[in-house]
């Protein structure tokens, strides 16, 4: 597919006001997450400015995801009761028009759980975030799922592309892979800027951005793995919309 | 209800007097909690000197309630499963005069939630810690429960009131309400002071002096919430007596 | 049993070249553990330069075990479901020649655990680690099941055992005692160094010195037990082979 131009700027622009908005509203964004990333989740999204609520109880998902600002689901460490709440709180997102963000993590590693990643990938998530082997997992094969929303490509360098406009995040580091729940953290940011932006590819380049900023900054004070967690939630805390818009490290690409 | 007069100096001399036991003895709690709470509600037991265990299989449950000195019940993320176990743990507890404590965490957001929740405190918890959101849930309604116990309301003071007489905490910071699982743990906190001192007033407001002033000291320090949940457990596990008696800011007000 | 002798270092040297094996190759390590300690062991897990996964789904445990290095299996906060997962794990891994370690945790509260765990240990696995009560538990009976591993035994001092081999390892710090999941943590890194190095006994030695090494060193720059738990991470991921060659505190002694 050809590149499409897109307006860099304009878009950072957008997802610094989404910032403001985010902050100045505290929405509440429902987070189906794994056991071992939620509380970095939950904190992640608390430092940011939004409302996390984690509830995977099929009576009550649905009531919860209805009354949320946008839907975050994870796969990692499903269980049998965590995978119906999600089919319910896909349903309510969708009758109810709650943006949501899916990150089918480690569909490389199991059979059932790629199944169970296309049919979500079908029921049209705003925004599918995971990284280059579970994208081939999912894409390249004979069954692909269609896809018709925004892919944010998790790597060295971030790879956001929508309707064959890709852009191309380079913030973050290294240090960001040595702690479990990161990329499950990044979708649930993205879910927290769909609550205040429809636009996917907006709202996930400022996740992107943001939380890259963060790593970096918090990868120039921590002296290893286990303090750059607290020093990235402090960052996530203090970021500005200016650093945001000054900061980004973004460039268009060809699809 | 007119006030009843409380000596506050009293309570805070016999919460420090059961700090000093707590940590003498080393009492184990169990928690059923949410799992974005478990690790943070685990790690502030143990900097606190209690000991935390959190098993929620119904098979087991029901002696690992009956061997504490305290239940902690919390309704965050609640499974199926954890439902069934803190039925049997309640009544457990019941029969082995274990006093329990229970968080009826956004009971405000969901029907069977709310539900669940007044059946709970209509078996009789000795301390019911919530915000006001999920009190006016409970008891403004035609159908309230009935309840005879503690009532510790958290919010920019904490409010902890029990057959007219309340007290008001004011020792905290708005930190606390960055940090997921705060209000879980101050749960957990009073299930461990209620292990060495049965009268609820006192263990809630101990509870509630202590883990206030250990958000104040992590706050000064710490520069983001982020940094602020170590620096915070750091502080439990440094106050001492003396500390909860001299710094606690504590008033009588009307019911 | 008479004692035998042993090569200390000798054993300290494999240790030490299986951590740069591990650190070169990354592998992963599945591990069925409690919610609590999900967090840490994922982390540590990473500091130390091994890949964590966590599943305990019955439908795609099986896997997820067959892929990994090494299985990891905790018996702490057990639901109905991570009871099966475990069983089908063990299958995989007995199937697939996967080394595993069993750490039955708190087996010395609730006989159904118990139970569970001396079915297990019949299974079979490469370590068995636990603490003293739990040790008690599981062989002081009339019907204590076989086991023909290594036993590690976590308390002040580590004593790891093997067919009447029998080590001491000193390393650590009494802060530990204050962070949940220390013990967790140390069966999923002795799970490991298992990927690269089939001795059992030094696969746990390496694992007790590091993490014993990481223990100290962050007792001297943390103020508690809030801020030992990120510094701990931080040296996990600093430590060299060589630091595990010096510094070691490991001496033989009686079965």
């Amino acid at each position: 597919m050809a590149d499409r131009p897109i307006d860099v700027k304009g878009r950072l622009d957008a997802g610094a006001d989404a910032l403001d908005r985010l902050r100045a509203t505290a929405p509440r964004v429902h987070c189906l997450t794994n056991m071992a990333a939620a509380n970095l989740v939950a904190n992640g999204l608390l430092a940011l400015g939004a409302v996390p609520s984690l509830t995977d109880h099929d009576e009550e998902v649905g009531a919860f995801t209805a009354g949320a600002g946008a839907l975050s689901v994870n796969l990692g460490t499903p269980d049998a009761e965590r995978l119906r709440a999600i089919d319910i709180a896909v349903a309510a997102a969708k009758v109810q028009g709650v943006p949501w963000v899916l990150d089918p993590v480690m569909i490389d590693r199991a059979p059932t759980r790629l199944r169970a990643a296309a049919k979500l990938v079908n029921d049209g998530p705003a925004v599918l975030r995971l990284n280059e082997g579970e994208r081939a997992a999912l894409f390249d094969s004979a069954d692909a799922p269609s896809f018709d929303g925004v892919l944010a490509i998790s790597g060295a360098a971030d790879s956001i592309g929508h309707h064959g406009a890709v852009l191309r995040v380079a913030n973050g580091d290294p240090m960001m892979t040595r702690v479990t729940g990161m990329g499950c953290l990044l979708g649930a940011l993205t879910g927290a800027f769909l609550t205040v932006e429809r636009d996917g590819l907006t709202a996930a380049l400022a996740a992107s951005v943001l939380l890259g900023l963060a790593g970096e900054r918090a990868a120039g004070s921590a002296r290893g793995p286990g303090g750059f967690q607290p020093a990235l939630l402090d960052r996530l805390h203090d970021l500005t919309p200016d650093d945001l818009m000054r900061d980004a490290k973004v460039t268009t690409c060809a699809d």
